[in-house]
């Protein structure tokens, strides 16, 4: 098991107008609290919330290149959204190897989310298996 | 609350070229268990296997545009992967309202995607609330 317990990484992300435009051209989802300044407001929120699942596409990113090995396969995620992430936010993947499964080849790391102002903005878990 | 305990939903998704290509262009994982598919079979499966993070995304189109209601916000996410999806595989997701807290206007999902043979390919289940 190349991992061990408390290994740790911090990778920058960015929710650009390419990446918030591409996941709509792909996945569909105009939900107007993504899409709709004005609803968004109502809705008392800043501007237009960006999708959680753009940072499962950041994780996929994380696990898929940042190891320092390649032949990793996810087992599952769990994410939790805690506050709003909003179009160029500029977000710190912290993530921790929390446990190791040497007779499995599997690993758990846990992972937040922080904004600029080094609030949590999301958190969870990732179970890996080494393949 | 409009979601009722065992409220349930089926929507079609496929893993077309459009959305494999699109993912990868927007979050760049270009793990060689997406995109070698000579390395893909060296591990055991039938060919190059399909981001994980893309289902996330199908649910959010679930989510965001398939229910009787936009005015939903995103809690939580859970999913397993219990089988590879590859390339153009056809998916269906069951959707369960599994759970509801009227007093904070909150509701559970339980899902299931399963392929053509019908077999479940992933699962877990989605947090929302309706705001």
């Amino acid at each position: 098991m190349i991992f061990r317990n408390g290994d740790n990484f911090e990778i920058d992300y960015q929710v650009t107008e390419k990446v918030y435009e591409g996941f709509i051209a792909i996945f569909n989802d105009r939900n107007p609290l993504h899409t709709d300044e004005q609803f968004a407001k109502e809705k008392n929120f800043v501007g237009r919330v960006m999708h959680g699942a753009i940072l499962i596409g950041f994780l996929s990113n994380f696990i898929g290149e940042m190891l320092p090995i390649k032949n990793v396969i996810i087992l599952s995620y769990t994410i939790s959204f805690k506050r709003p992430v909003y179009l160029d936010d500029k977000l710190k993947l912290y993530a921790t190897v929390a446990d190791i499964f040497p007779s499995v080849n599997c690993a758990d790391f846990k992972y937040e989310f922080k904004n600029c102002d080094n609030i949590t903005i999301s958190k969870g878990k990732i179970s890996i298996r080494v393949i």
